[in-house]
């Protein structure tokens, strides 16, 4: 069998039993009971990469941090793994950030980036003085200067340019339309003015403009950085600047990993002779890849000419395929013989809707019921996004060690 | 002022307050808590829109039932205003199963049309032998007569052609692509045999082949009715034959409502003279006119020359007009003078995702932060299908008398 393009020394058949780590994914499912899709998430895949990027962030700059976005997947044993490692955590809601301190992460520790600030909202944050707060609206500084005076703030800003990996147009954070994210150019005097005359010390800058880049998207991030240059100037001298998150990786096989030198080398470029503190909010980066979703076939059957392959989930425990066009690579857990013969299927999932297909015509050996397939990089965005739809929400979710 | 397209006799303004009914909405998201979306829906309306169905097709047939489709919006209480009132349900999942005899139905006043039918749902099944069971591929009919040997299945069958009111791709249940649903022409003679040779009785048809559909659509509805004749013709005698759901409701301006006496008319002509029991099984239809989605306005802000009105609720609690494109209708709760200037705004929810918008360049009345907008039209497939994302996923159910 030739090489697949997604092992790792840690993702990899062993004796034809796709193993994450030491565990063997097909006794995992089968000790979850039947029935039951699992995620499994692999610990130290998870720190290696908050350690590969913050050594490629901390090359880069004179200080950095580097966030976990909460929002791509709270699992609260996965929030161990990164808090033990040393990770802050970005934040966007009250609820969020009450899970953050209730799971171990310190206020300082703690960045909270939301939209459409509610006073609710403002008032749990008032509650935390200590958490890093980056504000999106001139309606937001208003309401913090209101309810938290006196407080430091960080302004999310829109630097007007976007990027991201695949062209969904649902995936667009900044550029092309307006979006409803961060202060834009024109704003940003306005804004600076605001917090002065309400008493806030403006000590941060924050921007987010896409997410799942790739090497190849990266001259898109050096103009963006070029950009944000233009702010920093207008701005009183900062504690922080915050890039944001967006770092991808490879979901198929025609996509080659992340260059992080390269984009290292584009942070020092723009920042590194700063003195504030670089940051990053990786949230994708950090756990996708660390994750597999296991579902067992129950269905092998073609119709109208296409062979159809149902498993025991659907769309809402996982909605990235169906909605963003995503793809979960989809590998059987025990393989099949190098020699068996493989041919194109789609698997579909459980529930009443025509889009809950997780995959078309992928090429595979024959698969029949019983069989476990594992759904690869369904670390983030996947159980944190998972509806009760026709109440076929269920599934376990464990850390492996 | 103009009278609003969506007005209803118990949807309206009265001295300037939008009621549901008799009840003031603003009074309802007042009294629910600040900072909480709240959907409400209106239990006379849904029990209008049963017993409209019910009369529709009761005209056109010699025996008929109504089954709702429980995936459209399973709050328990409006479960039972529907089992109250006389109407079956059609679940998809062991879950909506156990969940429809929680609430009061009866066995053989639940329908059951899952899909990707695992071995523990058809053992769920077994022990429920008087639920009207609906079989969409042979594998279940294997795995069926194996645990619940003798029973009477029903086959829901794809004939191959779809419909459906909007073009978005992801609607499309049957027709074009082939979908995963149901059994097709090819394989259905295989179906009857394998079904006879297990010790099976077909005693129904089932299908489903679009939603949403509303006047225009209905000469396709014709044309799907006669290709369901073939499949009849080839069956037992038959207990039911269930015609699917996919009854539309006016959601724009644009849209005229449905034609009733018409789509009866369609039923009549092909299945007008047939002893057995005609059946049909809407979810929106039932319910989503019947509710209101209640959002208070925390931020209005111009962003390079878009403006948008901030709520305190995200996409996440109802992905309608994000994921599908299905506008919900922004009304604020309390009317502007008549001579109010309108303009055109973006309103954007709280959820940190550049898709998280409400609706895009709607012309409304001056708002200002507190300001309450009610989303018409919100009672199908909103709290149903949400999700905990950024765990921003609270909101609170009313059913108003």
């Amino acid at each position: 069998m030739n090489t697949p393009w997604w092992e790792r020394t840690d993702l990899r058949y062993r004796r034809g039993r796709l193993h994450l780590g030491t565990h063997d994914l097909a006794n995992l499912a089968r000790s979850a009971g039947t029935g039951t899709p699992v995620y499994a998430y692999h610990a130290p895949r998870i720190a290696a990469n908050f350690r590969r990027l913050r050594r490629a962030l901390a090359a880069a700059v004179r200080q950095s941090r580097v966030f976990y976005a909460m929002k791509s997947n709270r699992f609260v044993p996965l929030l161990g793994v990164l808090c033990g490692a040393g990770a802050g955590v970005d934040v966007c809601s009250p609820e969020e950030l009450l899970l953050a301190r209730q799971t171990g992460f310190r206020e300082d520790q703690i960045s909270f980036t939301g939209t459409s600030l509610s006073e609710d909202d403002a008032r749990v944050l008032a509650r935390h003085p200590g958490v890093i707060l980056n504000c999106d609206s001139l309606a937001s500084l208003r309401r913090i200067a209101r309810l938290a005076p006196g407080r430091s703030v960080g302004l999310r800003i829109n630097p007007g340019l976007g990027l991201g990996y695949r062209s969904n147009r649902l995936l667009r954070y900044a550029g092309g339309d307006v979006t409803k994210f961060g202060i834009y150019a024109e704003q940003f005097p306005v804004a600076l003015a605001l917090a002065r005359e309400a008493g806030l010390r403006v000590n941060g800058l924050h921007f987010h403009t896409g997410c799942g880049f790739l090497t190849p998207q990266l001259p898109v991030l050096d103009r963006i950085f070029a950009r944000v240059r233009d702010f920093i100037r207008q701005a009183p001298p900062l504690d922080y600047v915050n890039l944001g998150g967006g770092l991808g990786i490879p979901l198929t096989a025609s996509d080659a990993p992340l260059d992080l030198a390269r984009w290292s080398a584009v942070v020092r470029k723009h920042f590194g002779r700063d003195r504030f503190t670089v940051c990053v909010e990786p949230g994708d980066y950090l756990v996708k890849d660390s994750g597999v979703l296991l579902l067992e076939v129950n269905t092998v059957e073609e119709k109208a000419g296409t062979r159809f392959v149902g498993v025991n989930g659907g769309f809402n425990i996982h909605i990235e395929p169906a909605f963003y066009e995503l793809p979960l690579e989809p590998v059987p857990v025990v393989a099949a013989a190098a020699s068996a013969p493989t041919r194109r299927v789609t698997i579909a999932g459980n529930i009443n809707e025509a889009l809950d297909i997780w995959a078309r015509n992928v090429r595979l050996p024959r698969l029949a019921e019983g069989d476990v397939l594992a759904f690869l990089n369904a670390g983030g965005y996947g159980a944190a996004m998972s509806s009760q739809h026709c109440l076929r929400g269920a599934f376990r979710e464990y850390l492996l060690p």
